[in-house]
């Protein structure tokens, strides 16, 4: 199979490639990837683990190994030996010129960029581009998966992201004002049939106009946002909480990363999609809204290293006031990038098995899981399965 | 409903007594209950939330009262007005007189005891007269729980323990050396057709014979021993790991207390039972052994406010290990007395509906559940309600 | 000795008059004072632990005693047999009414306010009523110290702050714009030659116009902003990092609190004053700016428990990054409460040994000690040790 | 210089070889130097960062990088490009045979040992090896460093360890019991008049037979045991709540490592003498004991990255209980291996003052500071500074 990531020498997709590679090369096992648990097996069937990978871009570098290089020599969050070893690999990995149309401040200070835009480009040409790019290099069991940098939220805007007539008016008219980079990826993919798995907070298809694009071409898509951290923890000891009747009266979530996804936060545009993102689940599995405190904060020396702190304070019996804390000290590429290969697979899976529209089985991955309300980690999980074991 | 107290004058059974008696008052509302959740609507009808309390010590008290005031006076752990509100309605729950035998140094610490075999009663005068308090108390819906302080860990003997012929001839031929106090107020329980939960680590009906007495007499029973605290988040979050295909390879779980529970537990032969009892939870949920440790010891200055600091190490995608870190600052009688009170209207719902033997659908309130391997909280919680709804 | 309390009904002020008055009755002990260290022996001759107060409020209150049962419902601070058993004296502590003037909306958020300005005083009338009401309560050996909420920062204007000619001026001039309260309370504090201590970080007596005052009148002064939590800490193990060698490349300090001060805080303009008096400690220790967080949210169920989580991020031998985390949970009132009385103490004593003008050596209980540099608790323990002794 | 290390191929000292080597090739700066802070300017021209290394041993490798090459393969604890830059240097240090009379189950346990009583050599004829060995090796300006494993306590014997006389007649009698490794490696050290530091809490130069070899012989000598994570912090922080009048109740200092060190610690009788050696810190500090845990656990996945979780429960104004916790996360090497340097530089720097006998201004580095009982971190680095400043 194949992947196209959007976002292509980010330090998410090229570890993802690293670490595939590396795993074809039988140099490291196979942790990590919730595909291979047993409850999984046979999923080899539908989506091998031999990957070819693709991708946009904006950063102008030679490939993805420089790329990886540069995300190696600040973060070394992974054995030299492998590095070397998929180097070869990931040099013949060169990704297309993007675009990068209302990314914000926090984009534009990720250094010197490259876009279709620069250009002068029209939507149309842009779009026409995006999916030229992606046609060339998919088959049938291609998988586009958005891993670029978070965008500003976008403001909904009925006329043009409401309906699929209405959003390709907006390409037609070029009302760039309307549109943003994710959305214009999403739209060349599911154009494309190319099941697209949005591991990020931006838009993607996260509007009526794809989601009904992806029911017209018959596309299965999935996300929103990758789910790994403080969030992964949070909705796995939350219902914790629910389960025994303590009444969650605040919960504060403050992290902290460096790294080019922390620098882009740091922009405030750019954050509010991230902040908002994390906000509903506490809502969602309490059925109450406790106090709470979302940030996020840039801290460079951490590079990728993403520490969140959390406190919870919880009522007991008979109104007692008591405490928990927990501290998340990962690196953000180790534990998203697998979940990248993982989503693609189901996708693919999905799309063999003749499904198509949100696949919201897929909510275990992601911190806004599409049309569901479900973000209990166990749950989701256990829906995972079941939908898994149901139609392998 | 009622409920007989082994170990009458703990923090967790006066708490669980002020608690209910203030429910009953409308002073308090009824966070912390888990059989108040929406989920197990209907319990009323089986086991409305109006208990009498009666039980056995070994500390010598004019009353619940006075004992719990000693515990208030340390822990101050709810408002003082509910404690004066609960005052009269304690002042009448007056414990009888139990046995210690083979309770070990740490119950011996505990100061001044009064015992049955004071008296030189033989095994079989002690049961006779535990067996008779019981049932001068006792009605149809009444619920024997085990909540007093953990017994050294007795060797199994097949002889004595293995059926129930060889329990009543070890009780019998007054074997002393075999028996321990838990078991003895158990079998008295089990005799009586009392259904009987054990909130504490000690053996209680953990033995053959017991469980064959539970099927002959027909009574439920259920146990081992509260998951309130680090066991409780451990159960928890362990899955999330396990999910997630993320390799555990160290968990270390470094509990602190004072209190008399913190004191008897400074004991090394009290404490065994209690270190065993939470050693296997991990390999239970990820099928693998991951390095551990588990150790309590005694803090007198935080009294009843467990504290648990825990730390995970764990191995992501291409190898790497990456940290986690959490501590638990709660108040062991506030999370376990609403528990108490839960385990008995589970066990006597249980009874009314017919059931009889280890009721394993309770696992979710124990540490070592018995019967079953099942320790994630997550699907317990799935079990405990499923089993009610499909059964009220 | 009397003390004046500017923000006489705030929980630090009701803390302090409650403690004191226990300690005159001998309920509690002397813990948390400073001043009755061994080192200190002989402070009492000069300023005896027997102490009168007074103050200036805006929120209108019965007397003292009403505002602390208010904090103390919430929070719960000390035992209540201690809250009966000053009742009466509190009862008697009768606030003035003060002024709110360029207080900000935080302050505007406290509820229903009563201040002199409502009356369309002049700044002249104004300062002449605080003057008034000081005067009447204060005898020889009487000390103001402000515990108000914080105030916005105020432009610094050279023309009216810089010298006491100019600040007369504004006044006379009825300049509102460029007057805030503490300003006012500490001119008048002066002009009635009453010793006057900075509590909090508004700006006080730390303007040219005022020290020159202070001068001019020959009365000691000292602030700003007590160093209870978090920065208490920090400047305490700051300095092992520096002794060592080691790098400090991040430091992360995020606080949590709730409660009036936490909502005061909440307002972005009153934050302001508290996160720039907490800036600068790291530098004056390290001689560099490590990249630092310094941040102050609201959580409210928290009252006034304030929580502290700092990260710090350090370089060792041969490059390699480290980490250290602390977590601070403390009640505010309860930490600062004694260095009110310690810091009038001291300044009682100053001013009998003819000490005046700013009393640097007073730097220990301040976050942003004036006209001094230095900032490490130990150093500033040690020089406040010294200085007593040599003088005492 | 020379620095001649017991236990040449620990990792703290290899550490130590390489890091001094890169600082040589100019390839780290001084991070972590102790002596390099500009309180120490002018220390180059008694002490000059230029030294060559050598050392007993008794776990048989080719040479020191062969050593470190292990060490490096499980913690990764720097560049690997370092390790290769000083690959050569490495490689020319080979360990001498050591000895590891009483050294316990632990030091058994860390594999194959080749050790001079193999070869039934007497007491006699060890010291004389050893003393032969650093002979050999030294010059004018060398001193012998213990980095060797902590040896288990051995017996205080009065007629043995009391006097020279006595020690010298246990060599004689070749009365092995009464000799611990340590010992003899210090007397043999102090024999061949070179100045001696114990960076580890074996018993070394402690007895009063080794300080009145010390004296005749006119040797300084420093120790014991490396003060490095939880106790720096410790006796940092510590001071800190004595400053304030804060009663500490209880303090737990929890400590998780892996490595050989934390594996010869997992022996019961090894670890002893480390326990104890970080007992009597708090009191000191506070002149009272506050209730207190200190204890070390083996967790082999952290290998080097030594962990440690602090709690502190202390009483502030008015009896109300607070909470502190702190979390350690460092390379214990890392931190380790620039004090050894240190040591050695002071030590050299006190010889050619002349000066002999402990030299207890060096206590800043050591846990248990030999003949003194100042253990406040601020406090020790004033004396040093000042002890420097005033001989240089
Ligand atoms: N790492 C995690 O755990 C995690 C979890 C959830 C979501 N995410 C999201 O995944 C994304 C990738 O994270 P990362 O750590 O790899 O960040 P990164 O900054 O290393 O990579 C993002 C890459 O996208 C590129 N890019 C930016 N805008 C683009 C555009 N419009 N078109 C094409 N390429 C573009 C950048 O040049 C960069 O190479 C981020 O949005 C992040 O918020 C990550
Ligand atoms: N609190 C929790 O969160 C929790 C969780 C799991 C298990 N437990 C267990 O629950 C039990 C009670 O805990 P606690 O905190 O109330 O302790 P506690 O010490 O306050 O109460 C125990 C009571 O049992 C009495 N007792 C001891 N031996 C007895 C005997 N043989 N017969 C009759 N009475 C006896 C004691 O006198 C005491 O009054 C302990 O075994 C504890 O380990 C508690
Ligand atoms: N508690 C600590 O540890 C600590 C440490 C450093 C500084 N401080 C500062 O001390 C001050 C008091 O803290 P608190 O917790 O008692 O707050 P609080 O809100 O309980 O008390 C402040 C009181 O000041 C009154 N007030 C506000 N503006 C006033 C004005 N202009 N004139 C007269 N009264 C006024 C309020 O009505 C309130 O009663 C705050 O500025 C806080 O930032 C507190
Ligand atoms: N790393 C720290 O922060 C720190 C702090 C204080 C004290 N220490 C102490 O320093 C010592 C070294 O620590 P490490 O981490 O390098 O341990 P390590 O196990 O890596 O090194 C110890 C070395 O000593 C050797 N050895 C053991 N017994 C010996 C003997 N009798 N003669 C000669 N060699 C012997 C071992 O073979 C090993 O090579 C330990 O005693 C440790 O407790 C370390
Ligand atoms: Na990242
Ligand atoms: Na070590």
């Amino acid at each position: 199979m194949k992947i196209w990531l959007i976002g292509a020498y980010g330090i998410v997709s090229t570890t993802a490639m690293a670490g595939q590679k590396a795993i074809e090369k039988e140099l490291i096992d196979k942790t990590g990837l919730v595909s291979e648990l047993p409850q999984f097996e046979g999923i080899d069937k539908y989506a091998p683990l031999k990957i070819d990978f693709g991708g946009h871009e904006i950063r102008p570098k030679s490939n993805a190994y420089e790329a990886l290089l540069e995300h190696w020599e600040a973060n070394k969050h992974f054995d030299k030996e492998i590095l070397e070893a998929v180097r070869e690999d990931l040099e013949k990995i060169v990704a297309r010129k993007g675009t990068a149309i209302n990314c914000g401040e926090g984009v534009r200070a990720l250094g010197k960029l490259e876009t279709l835009e620069d250009e002068n480009k029209t939507l149309g040409e842009i779009v026409d581009q995006l999916s030229k790019d992606m046609k060339s290099f998919a088959d049938d069991e291609t998988v586009v998966i958005n891993t670029a940098s978070t965008e500003p939220m976008i403001k909904y805007e009925e006329k043009y992201h409401g309906s699929l007539d209405g959003f390709e008016k907006m390409i037609e008219e070029d009302k760039k004002e309307y549109a943003s980079a994710s959305m214009l990826y999403a739209y060349a993919a599911l154009k494309n049939r190319l099941p697209y798995g949005n591991f990020t907070p931006s838009v993607g298809t996260n509007i009526p106009a794809l989601k009904e694009l992806a029911i017209e071409n018959k596309v299965p898509h999935a996300g929103n946002d990758g789910k790994t951290g403080e969030t992964l923890v949070k909705t796995t000891l939350a219902p914790m909480f629910a389960y025994r009747n303590l009444e969650v009266v605040g919960w504060m979530s403050y992290n902290i990363l460096g790294d080019l996804d922390g620098l882009v936060l740091s922009f405030k545009e750019n954050k509010e999609s991230k902040v908002v993102s994390k906000d509903k689940v506490l809502e969602k599995i309490f059925g109450y809204s406790p106090y709470s405190i979302t940030q996020i904060e840039y801290f460079p020396s951490l590079v990728d290293n993403k520490t969140a702190f959390d406190f919870v304070h919880f009522k007991g019996f008979m109104g007692k006031l008591m405490k928990f804390y927990f501290i998340w000290d990962a690196i953000d590429a180790i534990v998203a990038a697998p979940l990248v290969i993982d989503i693609a697979r189901f996708l693919i899976f999905a799309k063999k098995k003749g499904m198509y529209g949100v696949i919201k089985e897929l909510g275990f991955f992601f911190k806004s899981p599409m049309d569901t309300d479900e973000v209990n980690t166990h749950k989701q999980f256990e829906i995972l399965v079941n939908w898994f074991q149901r139609n392998r």
